[in-house]
């Protein structure tokens, strides 16, 4: 089973060097160090192992080292960067893992990205050598690319004609989107196998800056502390410690802290639980700092975020997750309240954005996704966005008279710092285009029960204790059975009503499409591209333009 | 060999009656008319057939009909609106067939809303009955949907749970994105078989209102009348005819009046040609009015039209097309101006939007397009579009001492009228977030040669004599050798840079999404859903989610 904890001790593909506000990454793939032994990592490609690692090297700079301001990504070869995702490793996968190693590798680009736009931390991209496909698209999701001009060296998108795929890691949308090279530059250059290097790849934007190999290092180095001085980090640490999560997994079980994955594969559903802090919560950056890793909403998040990943990775076969909460509803809205009133804060703000980018990721997750609301739960602020990030809602209405009621609440976290990909709150996706809908459920002091948040549109149904049961357990029985591949296309289109933006752009338009490559013939097809590079023979493709 | 020729007295399909300010279309399609015998379209159920009459009558309204300010899309089928899409007719259709019905009947649907922001014509879908499927995604392209009450009759998208596949045809996209129906309540919608009625059709957004049978005649028409009161459409006609275009079509070339394609399936390249008009041109509406569907800017880009879907639909094979124009550019200027100068004029108006929807068929269309711009050419205003338009252009630097120099032209055509499906103009896309490269061009007065045009990067590349045809032919050469897959979705995704529309969500997310379903096996393998349905047995699926 594989699992997504590692530290910088562990690395096997990446050496990270702090040195005052600027940090290094310095990618230098062990060829023997891929999950599979069916391909060598040569050239700095990489497969979902060296993607792990470099997720967790960018979020450990950003909980661990405030001091860093800016972030070079470079590579230990000689006159090579990164070759892009290991060919051999996509040709033996499967479908689904195909998919699921884009994903992941994408939510990486954007988390560097995320930090670049939110945290205080530019990214430099040196590139040093060959800088092909995936490598060229992770230096497409920094800030700012330098390559060095030795007449060999040039960055190149060449998965359409080498391979008949898409650089669906973002790649074709970035150049056009955020490097805005011209469309009809972009499609030449995305069918050049050899790349563009030196002064034409400045033209057209596709790297900000060439250097002869004499002046590059130092280039780097200079343009990386101007990168560092624009930062509004602190000028020294210390950070937190993120320590491993330790989660106890047994046969069908995933238990953390603060969160709990129970597994039934016999009916090809989850239950996923995630538990309110109780006590008395930091309140304060200091308390903050000083509770670390252990504060809950980082802790909670992170055990989440974890949670996410393996039901990804590990259990394709779940197709439906049932997402409840419980707790003390009121310590999730004092953190709620502690975190946006010191949002300026740099770990306040690392951790909201945490939170935020994890619940990305569920809106990410092709699972289908209901929430249950149910008494004792803790769907409140913060963790009412799980309730709002699913597919559905189911909220009993009990008897008031019956003790304590069965209610939710809404909390500042609702309103701006937890936004999607489509640059949206929850709430505002959810009433699309009414405002004062939104602003009403903001407005709504104290706890909301089941007839309220019907009422407010809060949640998707509202049944008594009569029809409970039975409604509930027939929805998921029912959405357990449908076609997954239905699903998955519905809830893509579904979840992310509203604008565009680059981001969804990226898991809209052009995931879908490589996705689609990934399943037609003339890729993976025997005699299809991707099959056959490195073969003998050349592909052959069924001519039929769709 | 399919054509997309058809007029009202030949319509099998819809009765199109006009009273007054409004018109009412009504679906009553005749069962053994489908395109191809293997199927009956019973219950109003559609094949591509069907929507090649809606689009055409839908044209037609819009052009021989100027006194007509309202649309009712009714039926005449007792208690059935319509099934949608034939499923007979999805099962036996290949993969590229599914693509491409898809593509046009959204296309048809983007033309009815089309017509409603920019024509003054409002549609009133009028749902008598059963609105399944496609056939409630028809109505959610009306302005307003009216239901009527009858304790049956119900709006549903049944394609997920019953097909395994999407509502394709906008449904996904326009439930949260026009009508604005809660992310959730789509969802459970959306895998509702029977669907929804009565009241709650309306509390959900789903249709505008409902009506016991008794009212519902009533209700309609005294609606339309209404929405039609709205118009900024003449009072009266006449309209304009629109004749057959009666191309000359032989085994290797169609020959229209202005566009001349020519197949050469040994290399899978076609050459698309459009000839500029000579002599003088209509000024005024009058003269347009009287020229009629022979003034050149329609029946140039009439003809166009039918060249694009006749490729997309009868030469598959066809991977690369060339595209030139020649003639007389000041011809192609001085009508441009006539029609910006006259564009309140309804017909005027009718012409522009019309070029606007052929040059978006164009976008959409899953070819690679190279422009060709060589001496005597006419790439000028509304022409230069086409060169905007394809994913790469060529323009031959001549010697400026050898005779009439080779240049391009921009018009105010090119600065606002001809807007992409993303809301912005082919230069606006082509110099993302560069307002002032815009600028730059449409300032540009007169003719600009090929070292002017490639400085102002309105062409891709601009060999001389020397290099022109070897650089030209293994340009060609070479994108005809591609992967077809990877080269549709290449262009899917550079050619819609920047923000993204309903439109272009329905033709990038949602599409994308629904062909990678087409391709999966648990929609069309042999116990795919789509393939077992109204079978013996059920289907099974691979349960991986992906």
């Amino acid at each position: 089973m594989l699992t997504f904890d590692t530290r910088p001790d562990r690395y096997q593909h990446w050496k990270l060097a702090v040195d005052g506000p600027v940090a290094t990454l310095s990618m230098d793939v062990r060829e023997d160090g891929g999950l599979s032994p069916g391909y060598k990592l040569k050239l700095n490609s990489y497969d979902l192992g060296v993607d792990i690692e470099l997720a967790d090297a960018i979020q450990r700079i950003r909980f661990e080292h405030p001091e860093v301001h800016a972030v070079v990504i470079a590579s230990l070869k000689e006159r090579i960067f990164c070759a892009g995702a290991n060919i051999m490793m996509l040709r033996e996968s499967s479908h689904g893992w195909k998919v699921n190693f884009c994903k992941f590798t994408n939510e990486t680009r954007l988390a560097i990205e995320d930090a670049s736009a939110h945290s205080g931390i530019k990214f430099l991209a040196a590139l040093n050598g060959i800088c092909a496909g995936g490598g060229y698209e992770l230096a497409l999701a920094c800030d700012e690319i330098y390559l060095v001009d030795d007449g060999n060296s040039a960055v190149s998108l060449p998965e359409a004609p080498l391979l008949g795929v898409l650089p669906g890691t973002g790649g074709l949308t970035r150049v056009v989107d955020k490097r805005h090279v011209r469309r009809d530059i972009a499609d030449f250059f995305s069918t050049l196998v050899e790349g563009v290097k030196g002064k034409r790849a400045v033209e057209w934007k596709l790297v900000d800056k060439v250097f002869p190999t004499s002046q590059f290092r130092e280039a780097v180095a200079k343009r990386a502390k101007e990168l560092a001085a624009m930062s509004d980090r602190p000028a020294t640490g210390p950070g937190i410690t993120l320590n491993a999560l330790n989660p106890t997994v047994t046969e069908n079980e995933i238990t953390y802290s603060a969160v709990t994955l129970a597994l039934h594969r016999d009916r090809r559903t989850a239950d996923l639980t995630v538990h309110a802090p109780s006590g008395p919560q930091p309140a304060t950056p200091e308390e903050i700092v000083r509770a670390g890793d252990q504060f809950w909403a980082l802790r909670a998040f992170r055990e989440l975020d974890d949670a996410l990943l393996r039901l990804r990775i590990n259990e394709p076969e779940i197709g439906t997750v049932v997402v409840r909460t419980e707790g003390d509803r009121d310590a999730v809205l004092a953190i709620d309240r502690a975190l946006v009133a010191n949002i300026d804060h740099w770990l306040v703000r690392e951790i909201v954005h945490f939170m935020k980018r994890t619940l990305k990721r569920f809106d990410l997750t092709a699972r289908s996704f209901f929430a249950l609301i149910e008494p004792g739960s803790a769907f409140a602020g913060s963790l009412l966005e799980l309730a709002l990030a699913s597919d559905r809602s189911y909220m009993l209405r009990d008897d008031p008279g019956n003790g304590v009621e069965n209610v939710v609440a809404v909390s500042p976290m609702n309103s701006g710092p937890l936004t999607m990909s489509n640059g949206l709150t929850r709430l505002q996706t959810r009433f699309l285009e009414d405002s004062e809908q939104v602003a009403t459920v903001l407005a709504h002091e104290g706890p909301i029960n089941a007839a309220e948040a019907e009422q407010l549109g809060l949640v998707t149904f509202a049944p008594d204790e009569i029809d409970w049961d039975d409604e509930v357990r027939l929805a998921i029985e029912a959405r357990a059975a449908f076609s997954p591949d239905a699903m998955t296309g519905l809830e893509a289109n579904l979840r992310f009503a509203g604008p565009e933006t680059m981001e969804t752009k990226i898991f809209g338009r052009l995931t879908a499409w490589q996705n689609w490559i990934f399943q037609r013939p003339n890729a993976v097809g025997d005699k299809g591209a991707l099959k056959v590079y490195g073969q003998q023979g050349r592909p052959e493709f069924d001519w039929k333009r769709t």
